[in-house]
């Protein structure tokens, strides 16, 4: 596998501006999400600078979505109403040409999920970020899961992630390393892209919500990034260094839920270059 | 504009007392609101010493609300179902003559959130609080917001909070500044007053549902309070005195609500008693 | 009324395993319970070693508890749709021979939730967990309660405790002490016992929904214990001996509620061990 240098990273020069941007811009993010994290993921929200909205009726979804700057589609605890909503809101969002972001929770282990998945796709999601048995599930393969948590390692879904990229602009998966799929330009050609980013925290996974507020924050960058692989890369860098600096902070889940907020708001870009982040190009696989 | 000293507030006197029953009658409040912020604003109430009940189904909401003490109707991403509950809940509130507080999220900029709210305004509530675009749309004056924020500041909405209190016991807007309005006797005569609180925090609209949970307090003020404008005031100088002491030792918005929980439970009425506000008679605006 | 050294409980040499367990199975625990405090409670899961599962759509409810190894039912706020779910998910459990758990809020004051207790508990809960009030109504006897709060202290529903022995394996007061009654053997005879748990938190009472996690809590000990009165009494100590400790750090209400979750993550079986618990053989009242 050819790892890059992060400083070869073909969007790694904007993520700066990426995120001057979302504190200039405030952008609106419709979440059509779970209410079991939805305040969770409101906060986050509030904390990086954008602005969430949670209306989950049929009848203002369609409208909401327009009137925001990016959507996300968040399938925990799916009812009917919000489902209908969600239908409304992903043709809304895409006739006006907003991004939205799918994050399919369940979609791995739970058959009625992924049917809502992908019939939602049809509207062409920005990104797709879900864990591995999630994004193995929308691809038709050979998944499992038990309940909502993975039963496979990011790696186990690479394949999966890179069929995907002919149904979304970008795939996220997350895990003990999140690993991210998109399309990018080299001498002139588009060519499909892994970057993996390491770090993170032990608590990340002991608090309920971070995964649905990381999709949140892909869907606040998309909003004001210009090409959706910076959007992915930015969120999760900036979810990444916020925990790090919380882990140092936390005695525990509590206090590293509390922290990683506070880190969220405050953490610069400067610490988001920091980061090393391992690259390599997923047509290069033949060569191996 | 004719300020007045704060000690001559008409309802000034009875802030401590106010307070003080809070804590002593631990008055039960029934809450039909949204499920995002429901948890932080039930969290709120115990703190300051209310008991929070949040049964929502169309089958109980009447009986709970005349075993309440007050009543908060909050119109965040309100189901079909939890609506019907409201319907039933003030009717029941009304009869039963139980103060009740609208929470008119979204009035401002989705026209399906200001039919609800007038609809349920029938029932006569004691205070309406919201944001400057959620008042004027209320007042059915020329309204906007996009998704559920305020695109006005709170001196626009100055005439539609004064046409409001025909509707209601009392009118607060909620913004850089608070503003309360309400009648107060003055010389044997009753005359509408406008009170503005300066201070708070800068992180209370970093956190999701401060304003949720303010509406919520003064439904617990207002079930001990004889008159609603030093319900209003004393659950806004309540809220505006714990923001301030829980800024002296947050780190970010994570930690700014941890600790403004921690300061609504522990703020003394002497603490109240301290801050300034600025009071005007509202029918004196023509002298100017 | 006679108490036994804490030495002597019949189950208490397992406490220590019961906590190993939990983190060496992490077990899927699968909530079915308001939105309120659901966030909450997928927290307190995830602190101990569990994993949540929040799936509540009727087509998904019946699956899931199968694929779980214990399921909570919390009747806070029950939308119809949520009651369809829970139907199926106890019939499954029952089937499939997982344990479930319930917590049957609001069946002390509110007619409608004591009916639905009722109707679940044909299949035959592992533990049920609630206030005393509750667990009052659960027995048909004399109960009223206000909201969703107790009207009666523990003692007073001591009897019918020990007569919805009958219909659970185990029976849980919460209160100013919490009460535990079971069938433990005693010279090879089941004999009904009461164990009674003091200590625990001035602030646990004013965090919203400590009650529901803590149902949460003995679902996850009952995935992974032998016998319902040590699951129980693993999940009621070990949530007591967190609640001293995040005390000694809290600031209040918020605080406590960071540290408690910090501390559901760290405490160790020693811990729970230290604490004294008073046993009694309930047979034996007709001597005093």
């Amino acid at each position: 596998m050819a790892y890059s240098c992060a400083a070869r990273l073909p969007c790694r020069e904007t993520l700066a501006t990426a995120h001057q941007r979302l504190n200039a811009r405030n952008p609106l993010v419709h979440c059509l999400t779970n209410p079991v994290t939805a305040h969770f993921v409101a906060n986050t929200l509030l904390a990086i600078g954008a602005s969430p909205v949670m209306a989950d009726h049929p009848d203002e979804a369609g409208e909401v979505a327009r009137q925001a700057d990016a959507l996300l589609i968040n399938l925990g605890t799916p009812s009917d109403s919000r489902l209908a909503a969600m239908q409304r809101a992903t043709r809304a969002a895409r006739e006006a040409e907003r991004p939205w972001v799918l994050d399919p929770i369940g979609a791995g282990g739970l058959p009625r999920r992924r049917e809502l998945a992908l019939e939602l796709m049809q509207h062409h999601p920005g990104v797709i970020r879900g864990n591995a048995s999630e994004i193995l599930g929308l691809a038709q393969q050979h998944s499992g899961g038990r309940g909502v948590d993975s039963a496979h390692t990011p790696r186990e879904a690479h394949q999966a992630a890179h069929e995907l990229l002919s149904r979304a602009g970008g795939v996220a998966i997350s895990g003990a390393s999140d690993q991210l799929f998109g399309m990018a330009e080299q001498a002139g050609q588009p060519r499909p892209l892994c970057m993996t980013i390491e770090g993170g925290s032990q608590w990340l996974p002991r608090v309920a919500g971070t995964g649905c507020a990381l999709g949140a924050m892909v869907a606040a960058y998309a909003a004001v990034c210009t090409d959706l692989p910076t959007a992915m890369l930015a969120a999760h860098l900036h979810a990444a260094a916020a925990a790090e600096r919380a882990e140092a902070r936390a005695h525990g889940p509590g206090s590293f839920a509390t922290a990683w907020l506070d880190a969220l708001a405050s953490v610069e870009p400067a610490r988001l270059m920091e980061r090393r982040v391992k690259i390599h190009w997923l047509d290069d696989y033949g060569r191996h």
